[in-house]
């Protein structure tokens, strides 16, 4: 059994070096070519999906759409899910990182943003950018919607999802695609990796790559390629 | 209750003047422009979706996409159904309307376009472009698939997925869009406005015009506009 991740491309906020997590900009026009990029590598190699997986973020469904365009399947099914946002990183989104330095210490924005499990400062819901005001999270408890999360919380939110939606969506032999953000993914990546607390943080999945999965009858990975 | 339909922007065989039907031809240029111009309209008018329903035909998928994007909620959670492609145009896709209307004669051809339950010529099933050698349908039994099709059969088969799955989303106070074609959407419009056999040929849908229903609390048409 085979699974493809992809990373979204380069967004308008990551050429700005800014927090983004769960704000919702657009991809940068090299994040579009990376993403038709990635499109074509998929359909050179022969890969065909019977259900993509995205997020509520558009970085990543236009990710999604672009490969699954590219790769003369945008008939595929797409479902997309909160689940699969990127970390929320609280009350640092929009911060630039360089002056999140400046005010917070280079030490502390170096832990949060590459310690498993410390938690970066919360976003006031009445923030009119939270989520909390947001229609697209409007179906949620309130105590559900996070305000700020580490990989650890992101990984807990994210399971639910690989558990009920994309795991058995694969052991009932479909193809899948799952168009995501560097840090679900990467909350994912431990869980069929197994990969420790202590090494998660160390791995970077590049974006505009499919990362290709093979997996056993328990979803653990066997191995692990990019295209 | 409102209910948006959406017929796709122009196509690159509308542009040639070819019998297109399911088959899978691209938006052209201005219909990518029209389906954007669609969505900038309805943003204007405030317009707020729950839900999107399309076929599995990429001129309306980029529509559906184009017109979410535009009004800055491509989170819409999408379904793509087979039932509300295209008119299938049997073996006249792909012919040019002046060469059809040369071989099979002017009177022919306009009997084809317009009568509500006269079949075209039936595609070969084992033509390449048939659906029935094409994955996203392997799903159907081969006597589902249609090799031609009048409105009649069109709409016979588009009613199952509005009573199924439109219909009961509006009920459900779900606010619905619907990005497909000109005779599904035409179809459609025969349901819920009650036009006779006789009288639906001559409803024309244009492209990328926002149709906004309002339905009584049978779904029945208490009025339309445009946008």
């Amino acid at each position: 059994m085979e699974l493809v991740f992809i990373r979204h491309g380069l967004s308008e906020w990551n050429q700005l070096n800014l927090f983004t997590g769960w704000h919702d900009v657009n991809l940068a026009e090299k994040g579009v070519e990376e993403a038709k990029e990635a499109g074509r590598k998929l359909k050179a190699a022969g890969f065909e999906f019977d259900i993509a997986f995205t997020s509520v973020l558009k970085r990543a469904i236009k990710t999604c759409n672009f490969v699954l365009e590219e790769s003369d399947q945008l008939f595929v099914p797409q479902v997309k899910s909160w689940r699969l946002n990127e970390r929320h990183y609280g009350g640092l989104q929009g911060l630039n990182k360089k002056e999140a330095a400046e005010e917070h210490g280079e030490e502390q924005v170096h832990i949060w943003r590459r310690s498993y499990d410390v938690l970066p400062p919360l976003q006031d819901r009445n923030d009119p950018n939270s989520a909390h005001n947001d229609r697209r999270y409007a179906h949620l408890p309130h105590d559900v919607i996070p305000d700020g999360e580490n990989l650890k919380v992101t990984l807990e939110r994210v399971l639910p999802f690989w558990e009920d939606q994309i795991a058995p969506a694969i052991l009932a032999g479909k193809r899948v695609l799952v168009a995501a953000h560097g840090n679900s993914l990467r909350a994912l990546a431990k869980h069929i990796e197994g990969i420790s607390d202590e090494d998660i943080m160390d791995l970077e999945i590049p974006t505009g790559q499919p990362l290709v999965y093979t997996l056993d009858e328990n979803l653990k990975v066997v191995s692990k390629r990019y295209l």
